[in-house]
């Protein structure tokens, strides 16, 4: 594709861009991303990053926190890996899934580079909460039925259930996506019940979203449970509720979501080394 | 630019695409929105939609909401428009600013196409709330101050303050992002004081995101409605409460945020009739 016109900023040697690549569909990458990938020098990328979004590169790839080190966490080793790029005078991607500062760590990232004096730009991504309940048809603010939509995490540093307000988080948007939480489902369905919400409510599990291996469970709070237990092991998996769920059937004999897919490219070795 | 191999689905006539153009920056566009403007037939847009953005398509532009007609509302002369185009067997793009899905009145959009028998797409934008929360050095969801973000609108339907759980609202989310509600921001901050927010707190406003003119204000809760005062009145201004707007500060001396820029058309009277 090509779209003449468009003066993209400058993507400066010796800096970092934090880039959402959106939640799998290629076609949901921005115009910034696209552009700094066709500039980077290396990208250091997410493992849940589809191989097609990658190719859409010519530099080295890097897989972040894969590699040995004596510190403390992975995120510390990325940040310090990114620092050194950058210090190299390279054009330095960080590509992440979905959007940079939705569950996605981009803060600690911006916060490092900042502190070491290096230049970052943040580039927006489709989270996945976005992307992935349109694709599903599930219009997250209709009016009249949501006037706030929360998007959460279930689980607390150390991958328990969050020490949130549940009650409140429950009661305060009429709907509510949590991320990455299907290990825990069945206490937030627990939760959600005692705040007053009907175990006969809709829940949806979307996993590998705008992707074409896109899975859309419908359960109920008290079914949902059962039904996370067969999605695959690896999949990023969504969890939502709310009152909007009920517009999904009236849209999906018409709503189209193939997603946009990349020539393979000439040199399909280069994922290797 | 040009980025070879990439295949878009097909934008078959007949059928419209519900894009999100994003907060303002070309660059934020998705490439799905690109194509989508470069294939179109007619492109009905929100007012609000920059001109730069507008010149990457070259069919004929139509201002949404502005006809004449005996309809009882607005919307339903939007719906009414883009199921007329379609049934010309056009292929019609309804360009909305951010995400059509997250307080931009999308899901009505989509439910008449389908209940008209038209095939449609939702193109998910990014959200002002993300992106311009993004350029201004907020990140939305830093771990340890944030497990939970609410995207909320402060009025409702005829304009008043909304009748949610402000309470629960407030306790539910460590952080808030409010769309379209600075006449109404007297009113929310004494609702978050009420609900145990410190009238000290900082909050964000943050008008003509992620554009040149970006405006970004901050103020503490008890001098919001002061600041609000003199940001221009076509601005839309996003208002952002929480503890990550602690970080900004730590960011904004390495944080690049120049927009996409378009060269001018060939044509610039192509905006006129």
């Amino acid at each position: 594709m090509h779209f003449p016109g468009l003066l993209p900023p400058s993507f400066d040697s010796g800096s970092v861009w934090l880039v959402g690549a959106g939640p799998g569909d290629p076609g949901l990458l921005t115009l910034h991303a696209a552009y700094a990938l066709s500039q980077a020098d290396v990208v250091v990328h997410d493992a849940l990053i589809p191989a097609e979004i990658l190719s859409l590169t010519h530099a080295p790839l890097e897989l972040a926190g894969k590699r040995a080190g004596g510190m403390r966490t992975p995120q510390l080793r990325i940040n310090n890996r990114l620092i050194q790029l950058a210090r190299q005078n390279l054009r330095v991607v960080r590509l992440k899934g979905g959007d940079p500062l939705i569950f996605g760590r981009g803060g600690e990232e911006a916060l490092a580079l900042a502190a070491a004096g290096i230049p970052f730009r943040i580039v927006p991504g489709i989270s996945a909460g976005i992307g992935g309940t349109a694709a599903a048809g599930i219009p997250l603010t209709h009016r009249q039925l949501a006037r706030s939509v929360a998007f959460a995490t279930g689980h607390d540093f150390s991958g328990e259930l969050a020490d949130v307000d549940w009650h409140a988080l429950s009661r305060g948007s009429e709907v509510l996506i949590f991320y990455m939480s299907q290990r825990r489902i069945g206490q937030i369905v627990q939760r959600l019940i005692e705040a007053g919400r009907d175990p006969q409510d809709q829940i949806a599990l979307v996993s590998n979203a705008t992707r074409l291996d896109q899975d859309i469970r419908i359960a109920t709070l008290a079914s949902a449970e059962a039904a996370v237990r067969d999605i695959p092991q690896g999949a990023a998996t969504l969890i939502i509720v709310g009152p909007v769920l009920a517009l999904r059937p009236l849209l999906a004999d018409w709503q189209q979501t193939t997603p946009m897919t990349i020539e393979p490219m000439p040199i399909p070795a280069r994922l290797k080394g």
